[in-house]
């Protein structure tokens, strides 16, 4: 088998062949040729820590596997090292044989960020021009950099509950050379294009902060009672998520199902945007809004792709196993 | 992180070890001290495979991982391989990192004989002489193999719903230097202490095939729907459990519950008789009946003490990952 650690994924996985990966699992999706296996998510009872497995097929891909690990709130501060921890496991579905160990702590921000930049491509007008940022944390920093490549933006706006992160957006809008401005949430009114990556559990963004015709990607609902924007918001918009199933339990749109606001059925899934199923946005005007909950074949697909880089440019470490 | 590959289990976990082990991890269940996470088990409808993951906590002995695998049925007929593939991962709870990767497919065969060994052990009559088998296949064999070294036995006697298939465990007895017999079901009445490990889904053994005094472990129930016994016989018996949940969902207790035979809080959980908070056998006439539907902590331990063997022994493989 093979052994792509986690010091190797930068000098291997592009954002493109992120943006390529996760956009062809959930077309997959859409067709039900992969489809997400049950989460587990546990409080495990020891220095604060969630743990759980994320799994997945992807018939399509012939891709095998599961996302280990979680969070371990201590670990920056008492070790050093970065307190969410993953690794992906891949098996031949052929046989159940173990095939692949991959170091899944970038990957996770790589193919969190290819998530909304997928949506970009395909929901965002052509000519958007504003691209906002709701939360300016570590993850952030990648799906700017990523939802950059998408549209000839001219301009970052940024808003952060603490103010003093938000030089972390705009770095990576000044490698980008594009202009940044710290704006209010009202400000947001001028963007084309928002990205929410927060893990907040009230509403930040209203929907009378958002103007007709914008993209709005939320990023950072993925449990249940975390909440991001106006449940208003998503019943003027047109709703897409990666997985509807997790999307109504515990993505955004929770809040606005939970409130009578849009049903289930409202809410289609990106990859038949993608696969040409669903016509995506139909007018200059309308609102889209992606959900992105994060699911197990992302990362399935994300390890897969790198560990056939790993492979070609000689740096996977093969174990007899 | 370590890598122990499946080649190596053989020459480093012994019974003995395995029975340690899982004792412990049983002790540890009872104690809340170790909890099993949900089973996630997906017929992934690809080549008749049925996937899946078992992960667990166990605080007491820090051990956080899962077992990944399962069952592709046309394995050995197509590939000359085993059809059941497990492979086990290990993390540092302290940290989330990943530790070791072990193969579980001879460490599954070893944790599941030391679990009926380990209820015969606390639960059988000392003076138990007439070893029973139900069930005649692969890991009968090694379930036989582990229950003679817990009691005195001079004699074998077996049945198997295939008679030729028999000799696997008449070679067992054989190499034990104990005599085997061939019986028909109601000859299971000579019995001190049985085993039943088939993947029947209709009762094989009747209540009236069973003496007093019996210590009974059945070991083949593990999903709805099969069977190995006669629910009456768990009326008649006290019964013990790995896991009291699983037992009476997926396990041989799930029938006797369904008919209202016995109730979940008439099962014990095997780690409390370990304890000693249960008495376990309070008569010579008691029928015991041991429930043993598989954990994955039972996985665990028995990986982790065999990375610990691996490493002193200069076997396991160092990854820098």
């Amino acid at each position: 088998m093979w052994i792509v650690p986690e010091r190797e994924i930068a000098s291997l996985m592009t954002r493109e062949a992120a943006f390529v990966a996760v956009e062809k699992v959930f077309a997959a999706m859409a067709t039900k040729d992969a489809y997400n296996f049950p989460v587990v998510r546990e409080a495990i009872g020891h220095v604060d820590a969630l743990y759980g497995f994320k799994g997945g097929f992807d018939r399509s891909g012939l891709t095998l596997g599961l996302k280990a690990g979680g969070y371990w709130p201590l670990n920056l501060q008492t070790k050093g090292i970065i307190n969410h921890q993953s690794t992906v496991l891949l098996f031949d579905p052929d046989t159940g044989r173990a095939i692949a160990l991959v170091g899944g702590n970038l990957l996770t921000a790589l193919r969190t960020a290819a998530a909304s930049s997928v949506s970009i491509a395909h929901l965002a007008r052509k000519d958007a021009k504003v691209m906002g940022m709701i939360g300016a944390g570590h993850q952030a920093a990648y799906q700017l950099r990523a939802a950059l490549e998408h549209r000839e933006f001219e301009k970052v706006i940024g808003w952060n509950y603490h103010p003093d992160m938000l030089p972390n957006i705009e770095k990576v809008a000044d490698e980008a050379g594009i202009p940044f401005e710290a704006v209010d949430l009202p400000g947001m009114r001028e963007a084309d294009v928002i990205i929410s990556i927060t893990s907040a559990f009230n509403a930040s963004l209203m929907a009378d902060h958002v103007s007709p015709g914008t993209h709005l990607a939320c990023m950072g609902t993925d449990t249940k009672g975390k909440q991001e924007v106006q449940p208003e918001l998503l019943a003027k918009a047109t709703v897409f998520a990666d997985e509807v199933a997790q999307s109504v339990s515990i993505g955004e749109a929770q809040h606005a199902v939970a409130d009578g606001l849009i049903a289930e059925n409202n809410i289609s899934e990106i990859g038949s945007v993608i696969n040409g199923t669903h016509p995506g946005r139909t007018s200059e005007n309308e609102i889209t809004l992606f959900d992105g909950t994060g699911v197990g074949l992302q990362d399935l697909a994300v390890a897969a792709a790198v560990v056939d880089l790993a492979v070609k440019q000689g740096v996977a470490i093969e174990v007899d196993f």
